[in-house]
């Protein structure tokens, strides 16, 4: 659905955020956007995110944003404290705050800043992997809300049964990969793809076979993509691939990369996850 | 040297700092660990993450840290803010600001918490190199004062010469490896390891084959280790790799990958560098 009069895609919905103050907004959590407990952090990372692009001294576009996942968010409204804490010529530092009821759930900082032409390469290049009319669609439980507004392709890695077996074996590598987009289809910008940065599910759940409590503590988005690179995937496949390194003592990394169908690589994300089992 | 009349070593000066408030500390750069500009920036976030060591409040060991480098830090004294902003049963979560003058010219946030025994897997195995004592050691030019702190021995990817040359080589591909540990030899620990995690060149320096002006904006770090698994390091020599993904528009990604000598994955670090040229 195209037009003046189209409603918002569910995503815009669920990221909006309104300014109350010069750098304080009001928000309220999408049930479209749940998770196990919360809502999904994509959706809580890109409404920060989206929080910066609408601040009317943003300087450029992002850069890179780290966003800490303190406690819970309980389903309701919240507050984001976005400051810009000092300016540069070509980029721009933010510490950003989501509270409810005066207590602190999420921080955050981020970079914003000016691209210019420089020597350029890239080293990580996009797998060789079979297209997205080939890749089986894959749906996550019910109990998963978020799950349905991704259109998620497995190529390798995909989301183990969520039915409890202790005989399930488990896999012998941590690595996913996947196309992906919104569902419904919707342009790429930096929001969607912080969002997306964060839609690849814990990696312990593949090692392990099966559904273990895991959530991720703190999640680092670095946005390689300028605007143009990313109004030029328009709302096509992106390929993502995710894996762990070190899983230990309760936590364990896992790190993402997505290009677009082009082959040019938009983002990288790392996060630290908490998990029992 | 050891004993209880041993002076400290340089790095333990250089990242002392003090409590002058429940939350404020006072430190002073060091010019030991001075970079091309202002302080090294793994000696700043080790004083950042010293600061929380410190602090009565502290709950557990790093898990992870970010530190946002958003103005240049000038040689003399600075102000550290470190404040636990949520703490919950097993983890803590803090933010901090670096000021001279009242300018901010560092952020960060951290996560603390508590280990414990799960079910564990390290999928990054550490590469197979010949040792420390068949790499060959590597200084860093003079004016780069911090790099004589540390004995680097670079099995691949050593640092350029520093004489400009527009007809010198760049490298195919940004990897170094390297075996690391402190100059003199100092016993591991999270301050430390903090410190190593950003002791690898810019990227950017080894494509090019030259050095051109180059900063960290952004760091993350994932500590993996335990306080045991560092303790049992001592003062050996760890095996670092670093790479690039993607360098464009006046900006790079780079990773690390830190391991003991007994192939123990201690670390793994994250940045986003600006670049000219």
């Amino acid at each position: 659905m195209t037009g003046i009069d189209a409603p918002p895609h569910v995503f815009d919905t669920a990221i909006a955020t309104e300014y109350v103050g010069t750098h304080h907004l009001a928000g309220h959590t999408c049930p479209d956007y749940a998770n196990m407990v919360g809502p999904f952090g994509g959706v809580t990372a890109a409404a920060l995110l989206r929080a910066i692009e609408q601040h009317p001294e943003r300087l450029g576009d992002p850069l890179s944003l780290t966003v800490n996942f303190a406690g819970p968010i309980a389903d309701g409204p919240f507050e984001i404290l976005a400051r810009p804490v000092r300016t540069n010529r070509t980029n721009q530092h933010w510490q950003l705050e989501l509270t409810q009821d005066g207590a602190v759930a999420t921080t955050a900082t981020a970079v914003f800043g000016l691209r210019r032409d420089t020597w350029s390469d890239l080293e990580l290049i996009m797998p060789s992997v079979p297209g997205p009319d080939r890749a089986v669609p894959q749906e996550f439980p019910e109990f998963i809300a978020w799950g349905r507004n991704y259109d998620l392709r497995f190529v390798t890695g995909a989301v183990p049964d969520v039915a409890p077996a202790d005989d399930r074996p488990g896999h012998p590598d941590s690595v996913s990969t996947l196309w992906l987009r919104d569902r419904p289809a919707r342009p790429l910008d930096f929001a969607s793809l912080t969002a997306m940065s964060d839609a690849f599910y814990p990696r312990i759940f593949l090692r392990r076979g099966q559904y273990v409590p895991a959530g991720t503590i703190s999640l680092t988005i670095y946005y390689h993509a300028t605007a143009g690179e990313l109004a030029a995937q328009g709302s096509e496949y992106l390929l993502g691939t995710a894996r762990a390194n070190r899983f230990g003592h309760g936590h364990f990394d896992q790190n993402a990369h997505l290009w677009g169908h082009d082959g040019t690589l938009l983002a990288t994300s790392h996060q630290l996850v908490y998990y029992k089992g």
